[in-house]
């Protein structure tokens, strides 16, 4: 972590939207293949099992975010991403969203909340997002959320891929048409704090560092699915080799 | 997690030593290649620097373990492991012949030593090894070691065949060599503290559950530098693509 002159915000802003061209996971090969129409039911089944434990842990780690905060303005910005995860009233949340898609590939609600067939380095990933979170500083948290800048792009073209290559995935849709705003709306809100409270060159490098380790955390989710379902023969002991 | 009969002690250790065959990683594809000679010198150089990473945290999740007991008899007995690892006095420990090893493949200590290069995915599994060892119960952190019960069959092999296929390796076998005494020692106390104090069913059960978790960890390392290192294309972004 370099010491050096303060960035402007502008730069700052510019090197964080480099990372997501350098190494956000559109890039990865698992949804490459997915945009392509190439991959089996049986693997959107994996891709969505296994991406429920993420989803069913970002309003834990949203959480955790909130309880880091001393200042009420903050939370009351940040709280919206707990209420769009976890829903309110009569409203499905992104979790609940999440649980409809994973039913539109055909697996059972109660087998994706179980949680049983996770895989451990989609599991090892997700915690260590969990312990980002919780461990390193308050600007950090804040700043891992920024994939979301990259969210919208990838999130428009899948929903026309799925759409053009699966159609029987339709009825899941709708978790990635509500994150079509929200993400965005967020991003922008964590980007703004991040520029404004980023105070020296070391917090900034720190912030730019705290986006590369989040990209990192979604690409190696790929890594494990790729290699548990797409690669023959490469799913680890224990895991369900084929169908999930 | 079922309840039922408690089980005999015997009972218990078949149960604890079924779960080699079913799932250590010594029929990892990586190992398999490694012990066939059919790694590169860059191969083994990556396998040396990431798998420092998990040498590195072995003595903080003994640490740990030692931290959880009120019990001077039990610390006096675990405390060996850390000795074993960061050596004591003028006796090079586990740590320092690791880091020989990986100068054995070419690599430059202060490489090693700044975990600059470790893959994301060997990180995360090594840190839910310190997790499980913080966060589970005293028994299970316990229990988690025990897949030192399988290790000197495949260190022994894995000594004879680093000699034969990697000669200039030689000068860093000292650690595998001391490995084939002190592991068997340390199974052999976790393996009697676990089955005389693991006193329901249900803690029997998560002690056997313990273990699988641990060969999970280990096997999800392998994993991680099988794709990055030996399939062409995969390593992650941000990671040194061909040589570390």
């Amino acid at each position: 972590m370099s010491g050096g002159k303060l960035l402007a915000p502008e730069e700052l802003k510019r090197k964080l939207l480099e990372i997501g061209p350098e190494r956000y996971h559109h890039k990865h090969p698992f949804h490459l293949l997915m945009h392509e129409g190439k991959l089996t039911r049986a693997q959107l089944q994996a891709w969505a099992l296994n991406r429920y434990y993420y989803q069913s842990r970002i309003p834990v780690k949203d959480a955790i975010v909130l309880s880091r905060s001393t200042d009420a303005s903050f939370r009351r910005a940040w709280l919206k991403r707990i209420l769009d995860h976890d829903g309110a009233g009569d409203h499905p949340g992104g979790i609940e969203k999440w649980i409809r898609l994973a039913e539109a590939t055909g697996l059972k609600r109660e087998e994706v909340i179980s949680e049983r067939n996770v895989l451990p380095g989609v599991r090892y990933a997700v915690d260590a997002y969990v312990d980002l979170v919780s461990q390193r500083t308050f600007l950090e948290a804040v700043a891992s959320s920024l994939t979301e800048l990259f969210s919208r792009d990838l999130i428009s073209l899948r929903i026309d891929a799925l759409r053009a290559h699966y159609p029987w995935l339709e009825s899941g849709l709708a978790y990635f048409t509500a994150r079509l705003t929200q993400a965005p709306e967020d991003a922008a809100f964590a980007l703004d704090y991040v520029t404004r409270n980023a105070a020296s060159r070391e917090q900034q490098e720190s912030v730019i560092n705290a986006l590369r380790s989040k990209c990192d955390i979604l690409w190696a989710q790929l890594d494990a699915i790729y290699f548990a379902y797409v690669t023959p023969g490469w799913a680890p002991p224990g895991v369900l080799a084929t169908e999930v």
